[in-house]
């Protein structure tokens, strides 16, 4: 399996088919199964029920659906233009949590609004996909880049000894196209010769550690450990954990953090520790108009992902595990939000920041409201 | 299968057989299958493998087991105080983290050595164990009624709205004997007619929460949500959690809490939103030797408890379905350690306390080092 899925992206263009094609991420790490996106519906689909997820790839996969709805468009139609916007008002309304989703849309529609007739819109907006892909992975590089510095820092205050990185969710290339963003770093520093070694936080309810990130480095060959949500706390009052850093799906312009659920949980902590907390994040995924990380909307899922859990059953296939009584309800945020207070420092695609709103202005002087 | 198990404890003498015998915990809520303890090894294993868990049921546990090391000594045996004490040892190691254990299986030895015929011996731990069993009973009980006033005064606070009451893993009847000890306020509080409901932590990777928690208060009529572990600090950020109340394996005569792990998080995420968070324990389960919870022996268990998660499939049959790449390294710390500085208060047989050296020598006053 391991030679096939060499190099890959978790989306890209098909060029035989001339499919836009995603790994199920459902499915990993036990089956490796890619699924094409012929119409916006399959794309909603696959946002909504997660064969991808993470807030780049949601955007990433947004851009193409913007792709998708343009071919989707009759060609005798006599508004290709509102067509297309009310199919791409449907791919916004797939998730509401990741900023990514709607940027991304926004930004391919507003390329291929440029154009006049279909087969311009058509390709203008695959073009925009493609180059919005390419982007978050520069950027996720780019995050690699600056965050190798506090890794290199911590080894060598440990004259080389094994730094001990925390991480919540799945943040990595499956999240983000290429090198993830809170992954980014630590691949930096491993490929670098670094000592590093993982905890990874398995992240129920749909286990994106256990099951993603645990996949990810293991192919990479980083040392990790997967371990429940519940143990980062004892870790880091045994003074395991050196650094804790995650993805975000959202983050204000003032450095709240909108992030799986649980992250608050570990910020809370790290700062009881004096752990560093960094949150990794390309500057797609500031939000540029909220100030208030609790007005974020937090998405509520079906109670039947805490219920049941998937796995391989008897080494064969997979299967919903029923864990809790039938009948006893359930409730499922998909995320939560960490105050800008218990955050060390943002690391982007721009440099490293603290999470103020001047921290934040200071490498997005173009974006910040404040600069305006 | 209610009626049958109506009045129920979680382990008891068998009438009939003579035999005691133990709800195995493993299978529920799924199956209710009952298992005989006839030797020494099937007590070890019952409280190993965690047929029966909760510190003081696993108290009471190892004092049956004393009963049943007494039965097991041949009657031509020409030391059987010597036969039954290293027995005895054996059983005290079968976990080590609760206090319970160590306290109980003495207790009922220093009985069994007041008789000098091995009959006298056997019939005196059998006492032993059921009047220990009986007095953890009759200690929730109080611990519940002690409770209560918490419960009724938040009511009384929001003019009769919902009271929610936020908890970790089980400490239910099922852990307990009866009445449970962080359940038993919310059973008195229910009793009495105030509006509860409890948020129902998961608690992985053994599921507790999920399975056990939830299946007790599901029997009992009590309103509650199971969530995953992750979900409390989001929660109690919108106000949606007006108490926590968890056990505790282990507690310091200086207040410090061993829990099951992640109680610590629930614990940060509650001082950092003015959340009171208190420990329900009998006292029993104080260690009046210890001074530093960080001295508190933490258990490891099998990776393999994190790597496969337990579940009905199918609507039939319990099977481990596996989550995280077969290959990939796991830890299972059993229990984090909670800092007394984060602790409101304790809930006990005697009354509630600061958690405070000063506050459980105020209530135990005998028992405290301080006291002597």
């Amino acid at each position: 399996m391991n030679d096939k899925i060499n190099r890959l992206r978790p989306i890209w263009l098909d060029t035989d088919s001339g499919n836009v094609r995603i790994i199920d991420q459902r499915l990993l790490p036990h089956n490796y199964v890619t699924v094409d996106l012929k119409t916006v519906d399959d794309v909603i689909r696959a946002i909504k029920e997660m064969y991808v997820r993470g807030a780049p790839l949601i955007g990433a996969t947004g851009a193409f659906g913007v792709y998708v709805a343009a071919l989707a468009c009759p060609v005798d139609h006599d508004d290709c233009a509102a067509f297309i916007l009310q199919e791409c008002q449907r791919i916004k309304a797939a998730r509401p949590t990741a900023v990514n989703l709607a940027w991304a849309v926004d930004r391919a529609l507003s390329v291929l609004n440029t154009e006049q007739s279909l087969p311009d819109k058509i390709s203008a907006a695959l073009s925009e996909a493609i180059q919005i892909a390419d982007e978050e992975a520069e950027n996720c590089r780019k995050i690699g880049e600056y965050g190798l510095a506090l890794a290199e820092e911590i080894s060598r205050k440990k004259n080389g000894a094994t730094v001990n990185i925390l991480t919540h969710c799945n943040a990595g290339w499956l999240a983000c196209v290429e090198h993830g963003t809170a992954t980014a770093p630590i691949y930096a520093a491993f490929d670098k010769g670094i000592d590093v070694h993982v905890w990874v936080d398995e992240t129920r309810p749909l286990n994106q550690g256990a099951r993603l990130t645990a996949w990810e480095l293991g192919r990479h060959g980083v040392k990790h450990t997967v371990i429940p949500d519940n143990t980062g706390g004892l870790l880091m009052r045994r003074g395991m954990v050196d650094m804790v850093i995650v993805g975000t799906d959202r983050t204000t312009y003032t450095g709240d953090v909108a992030n799986k659920i649980g992250t608050y949980l570990k910020a809370l902590a790290a700062r009881d520790n004096g752990v560093p907390f960094y949150v990794a994040l390309p500057s797609s995924t500031f939000d540029w108009e909220l100030a208030d990380g609790d007005m974020i909307p937090i998405e509520e899922r079906s109670p039947d992902e805490i219920r049941y859990i998937s796995g391989l059953v008897d080494g064969a296939e997979i299967k919903d595990a029923l864990i809790t009584p039938k009948e006893s309800p359930c409730a499922n945020f998909a995320f939560d939000v960490t105050p800008a207070r218990l955050v060390t420092g943002f690391i982007t695609e721009k440099g490293i920041c603290d999470a103020s709103p001047e921290g934040i202005k200071g490498l997005f002087p173009e974006k910040s409201p404040f600069g305006c």
